[in-house]
C-alpha cells in the first residue's frame, strides 16, 4: 500500500515513519510513505498556498490549485482513496479503518491552521474527522488514520501483537489485565486469575469487559446485541450502582 | 506548561516536537517537552517492561513498576495531570482539551502494542481515548492531546490563527469557505459571498453551518439549543431532503 501525505510540514512525519510498525511495514514491503510539500505545486511566484476568504472574515483559506496539482502528480491506482482530514468529516471508526485498509493507495490531504476552499472537497473520496477536538493541522490526524490502517495490512503485526483483542472489534472495552508480581504496591491480582480454572477465568473476563463498558461507554452497548447472560449481568450491575 | 511523555518509542516525537506550533510554543516559553523511555526505569537486569498476563491468554501486559518509577522521577507540580492513553478511557473532546489546558504539567503514559497492568490506572488522574479505533500505541494519541492543549496556551496562536472559528466551540461544523479565484475548474463561488452585503453573508454562513451539521453530524444538534430561526431552517432542510 502506498501512503502519500500532502502537507506544509513534511518534517512532522520524520520520526513516526521511521519507527515501530511504520518501519516494520516498510521493511516488509507492505507500505511505502511519500511526504510531499504541496507548496512546491503553487502556480504563483510567491508560492502562496492560502488567501483571504471571499465574503470577509478572519483566518486564511487554503487554495484549491496547489492541492489539485500535487494530486495530479501522483500516479492513479485502481483502489485509491483520497482522504481530506477535517473537522467536518465523518467520525473515524475501526470499521472505517478496515474499509480503508483494503485500498492499494491512500493520499492524505493535511491542512494547517486554516480552512479549506470548499472546492478542495470535490477532489477527495473521503472526509475524515478523528474526533471532536481542534488540532493545529491535519498531520497528526493523518498519522492516526495511517497507523490504524498499516497495522491491518496482512503480515504486518506479529502473532503476539495481533492476538491482542482489539477493544473496538468485539464491541466491548477490554477486561482488566494483570501481570507479575501478584502483589504490587499493596494491590493484589484478583484471585480468580491465579486459580488456573480456565472456565472461571474466561467468565470473569467476559463479565468484567461488560462491566467496564457499562460503566464507561454505555453508548457502545446500545449498538450491540446482548446475550441472555449479559442481560442478567447488567441487571446485577444496576443493582450495585 | 511542562509536557512529559513516557514511551518506549521516543524517536516518534522527534519531528513533531520541533515543528509548527510545538516549536513556536517552546520558543515563546509556553511549553517544554520531555520524552522519557520508561524502559530505563525497569528494576530487572533484562530491562523487561512487559510480562505474560495472569490467567493466560495471548498478548503481553505492561508492568506497573517501570511506569511507577518513571513517574516518581518527575518533580510534582501543583496543577498536574497524569494521562493514560487507552481505548478504555473517556472519549476526548474539545471540552476536555480546555480542562487540560489549565494544568501546569501533563504527563502522558503511552503503551505500545500491549495491554496495561490494571494497577497502572491507580497512578493516573485521567484515562483518555482519542477515538473508537485501534492504534499501535499511545504515542500518536498523546501527540493529538498535546497539540490540542498547546494551541490553547495563552499567546501561542497568532491573531489570524486564533480567530479561525473552531468547529467544536460553537457546537456546529464550520460553514463553507472560498478563496480566489472566483471560478476555478468550472466551479463558482456562491454569489452572495461576492456581493459585499455583510448581513446577507453572515446569514448565509449561519445557515450553511447549520445545514452542514444537520447533514453530517445530526448528533451535535441534539446537544445544542436552537434558536427560532434555526428551527425554521431545519424544517426547510427537511423539506428538501
Amino acid at each position: 500500500m502506498n501512503l502519500h501525505f500532502l502537507t506544509l510540514f513534511p518534517e512532522m512525519f520524520t520520526g513516526v515513519k521511521e519507527s515501530s510498525i511504520w518501519k516494520q511495514a516498510n521493511d516488509k514491503g507492505s507500505a511505502t510513505y511519500t511526504i510531499t510539500n504541496f507548496r512546491d505545486y503553487t502556480d504563483n511566484k510567491h508560492k502562496k498556498v492560502d488567501d483571504y476568504p471571499f465574503g470577509g472574515g478572519a483566518g486564511m483559506v487554503l487554495r484549491a490549485q496547489p492541492i489539485h496539482d500535487a494530486l495530479q502528480a501522483i500516479p492513479r491506482t485502481e483502489k485509491e482513496r483520497v482522504v481530506l482530514l477535517c473537522p467536518q468529516g465523518e467520525a473515524y471508526t475501526q470499521k472505517k479503518a478496515e474499509e480503508l485498509a483494503d485500498a492499494d493507495q491512500i493520499v492524505f490531504i493535511c491542512g494547517h491552521y486554516e480552512g479549506y476552499d470548499e472546492r478542495i472537497r470535490t477532489l477527495v473520496t473521503d472526509e475524515i474527522s478523528v474526533g471532536d477536538y481542534v488540532l493545529t493541522g491535519g498531520e497528526l490526524a493523518s498519522m492516526i488514520v495511517a497507523d490504524s490502517v498499516i497495522r491491518l495490512q496482512p503480515g504486518v503485526l506479529g502473532n503476539d501483537e495481533s492476538a491482542v483483542k482489539d477493544s473496538f472489534s468485539t464491541g466491548l472495552l477490554e477486561h482488566p489485565q494483570y501481570t507479575r508480581p501478584a502483589e504490587w504496591n499493596g494491590l493484589h491480582v484478583p484471585e480468580v486469575l491465579l486459580s488456573g480454572h480456565h472456565e472461571r477465568i474466561h467468565e470473569w473476563r467476559e463479565k468484567e469487559a461488560l462491566k467496564r463498558t457499562w460503566q464507561r461507554r454505555p453508548d457502545l452497548l446500545e449498538q450491540k446485541e446482548l446475550s441472555e447472560r449479559e442481560h442478567v449481568w447488567i441487571k446485577e450491575f444496576e443493582g450495585n450502582n
